[in-house]
């Protein structure tokens, strides 16, 4: 009797498919390649000794927590820590309100299976993370795109995707991945009364927000809708799931995100995380609060906005430098990442063969969107946290000669530059 | 506008409950009382230096790659290591085999995930791992039980349930949660012969294999699955998906548990992994291989053995002593429980409650039952890892007491022995 698997997978698993970028990561890591694909930390900022005297400190005191099950919830301290946190923010978040999850990513499932029936649209940004339609695709969920700008979705074309009822709206306010742009404060004020107006719950996934290098720091949506609903019984009733990591601030490696959602949410949340993984580990809990505590998070935090703030600066410095006059990109105003709009005609997949060739890569654009792919064509995704400066410079300097060349094969160069 | 999550929920998160288990065990948690009800590993044997030395190594040496983010499959030397252990037990695996998950509570849901569409049944014994029925509750799963007895599943009775067409069979063949039973080697073969002739993939949970008190080591069923099959090349067309975890060997604090299965199914479950939580905790699996390695997770499973084999003894012994004949329980040769089977009559919900007053708990039966939760009221699962050997028997001693108190209340103990 045949014993293919294949023949036996799930309906919902027939489509899924590796992600793109997880597979490019993996041609992109020869040492002379000059990368921009991955949306990694810098491991230079590591703070490897605070995380060996924590690692010491929660095994010689708490060693029979750290390494025994925990709560399904999370580790106590932990997430007092992070409503504490949060709360700074205006967000008037209880231990109870939290959630903490094996990355945001697992978030982003536990919200999948929680809130999406097959078929169901869930309204998100072009381009949005792939990791969210990754995490929602495999529960059946359809999409409802809406374009971006600089300022983020564009709010005056909210309204008819709204009332085609979707089942949530999944958004990154802050310096998104992967366009690297940021909501502007009238239009999270829009969003909110959009989103209340049609019943319309918002997820906002808010991974870089503490990574700000410039300008003032924007309320979040999940504050800006406690207002607009004038509710003073706190955060009970709330419309917006809010996410957020430790991996960009502290190491992805611990794989600890968290959701901040009304109890009930969390309650339920919770019952389909024990089904998932029990509880995430208690080991990387103990000591990420250690390492996080007595306000060495808020230090670190200023440590990497200064170091990745100057990379950001050294990429956008090259870019001028490098970059035909015809090729565009966003100003990001923090995060990891920038996108850059290539002539029309171009094709980023070709070019993306041509720059591995000057061994240099980043993402192309298609993966990004949810609906069309084919706008992606003219996309990048470049991530500037990573490298050395020197590196990003010289990065640029290669991917500028690849990006010449596939102009100048589609006689989009009038005047030839001295490509080699 | 209405903004009541309730709505929102997805069908297959409507009837999804709490585990049992993990509620119970908030309720017990009061250190008057000594509870049985927890699956927990004995904390004090925690290999703790070994752990400091490892955190203070990787550390040292290798934090880069420990605090980074990772592939979704695991650490490449981890699972090296793993394909080398399983290999010692007949099973020939390569680290293509391997997918390192975070607890075996993921694999299980990630093979619910692939594997289950709404109405699917999946063959499991009564009773089973409730774990287990919760992971493939949430992707709609039916259920088809067969009985088992000392002997583990009762085969002779598998042929109907498996002409009915399950997904898959789920089985603990290694002294089971929650029965402590073990699945003898004559059942072994009848198991895999019969899945063979109907096409029904195995999925064999063997947590707690190592933790063998007595008797000789039996042949896993991915193994017997390849002789009788007689494939000679390899592992890669196998019937059986195998899973195992460092929970019981190292500690639950880390969450980290593994797949073994052919390529072709790992490779689907790692796209499912990515959009679960993208990987496993880097840190956490540094850390146990450095733990794990140079033989030490061998010298540390004595340990173990020694210790759990120790209080299981004084378990049966206390059991022995201080209940009534009409009870009678199982006598598993490892692992970390025990199944007591009640007189006709008994409600053991009831009893959990007045064994409560005597500051003692366990695990009621019902929730290891996927289809017929009510003869499980004639069960409890106890626990033999966790408290020391006076405790174990002093609440073997308080739990004789509830158990003949709700006799007597019931007249099913017509003499009566000194109940305070």
């Amino acid at each position: 009797m045949s014993t293919a698997w294949t023949s036996r997978y799930a309906l919902r698993t027939k489509t899924i498919k590796s992600s793109a970028i997880r597979e490019l990561l993996k041609i992109t890591q020869q040492p002379e390649v000059i990368s921009f694909a991955g949306g990694l930390p810098a491991p230079d900022v590591f703070p490897t000794e605070r995380f060996r005297d924590a690692c010491h400190k929660v095994l010689e005191q708490n060693a029979k927590t750290a390494l025994q099950y925990g709560a399904t919830e999370g580790y106590e301290p932990l997430r007092e820590m992070i409503a504490r946190h949060t709360s700074r923010y205006g967000i008037k978040a209880e231990p109870e309100n939290v959630l903490i999850t094996s990355g945001s990513q697992q978030a982003l499932d536990l919200i999948g299976k929680l809130l999406i029936n097959p078929g169901d649209r869930v309204l998100v940004e072009a381009p949005t993370y792939l990791g969210a339609l990754q995490a929602f695709n495999v529960y059946g969920a359809d999409y409802v795109s809406v374009p971006s700008d600089e300022d983020g979705i564009r709010t005056e074309l909210l309204e008819k995707p709204l009332r085609s009822g979707p089942k949530f709206m999944y958004v990154l306010p802050n310096f998104q991945n992967p366009g690297g742009t940021t909501l502007s404060e009238s239009r999270r004020h829009e969003l909110v009364l959009l989103a209340d107006q049609f019943g319309i719950p918002i997820i906002e996934d808010d991974p870089y927000g503490q990574l700000r290098y410039e300008g003032e720091h924007l309320p979040p949506l999940v504050v800006l809708d406690r207002e607009n609903l004038r509710r003073d019984n706190g955060y009970s009733i709330g419309n917006v799931i809010y996410l957020s990591t430790f991996s960009k601030t502290l190491a992805p490696g611990l794989r600890l995100g968290w959701i901040v959602a009304p109890p009930e949410v969390i309650s339920k949340l919770v019952q389909l995380k024990q089904g998932a993984d029990l509880h995430t580990s208690t080991f990387a809990q103990i000591v990420a609060y250690e390492v996080a505590r007595d306000g060495f998070l808020d230090e670190h935090v200023k440590v990497i906005r200064r170091v990745y703030g100057e990379r950001r600066d050294v990429m956008l410095q090259a870019l001028k430098e490098f970059f035909p006059s015809e090729v565009t990109w966003t100003h990001p105003k923090g995060g990891l990442f920038l996108w850059v709009t290539l002539p029309k005609g171009m094709d980023c997949q070709k070019l993306f063969q041509i720059a591995l060739k000057e061994n240099v890569a980043f993402v192309p654009g298609e993966s990004f969107y949810a609906n069309d792919g084919e706008q992606g064509k003219l996309h990048m995704r470049l991530n500037f946290s990573y490298g050395q400066p020197d590196q990003i410079r010289e990065g640029v300097r290669r991917l500028s000669i690849a990006v010449k060349r596939q102009m100048e094969e589609l006689h989009l160069l009038p005047h030839m530059s001295t490509v080699s």
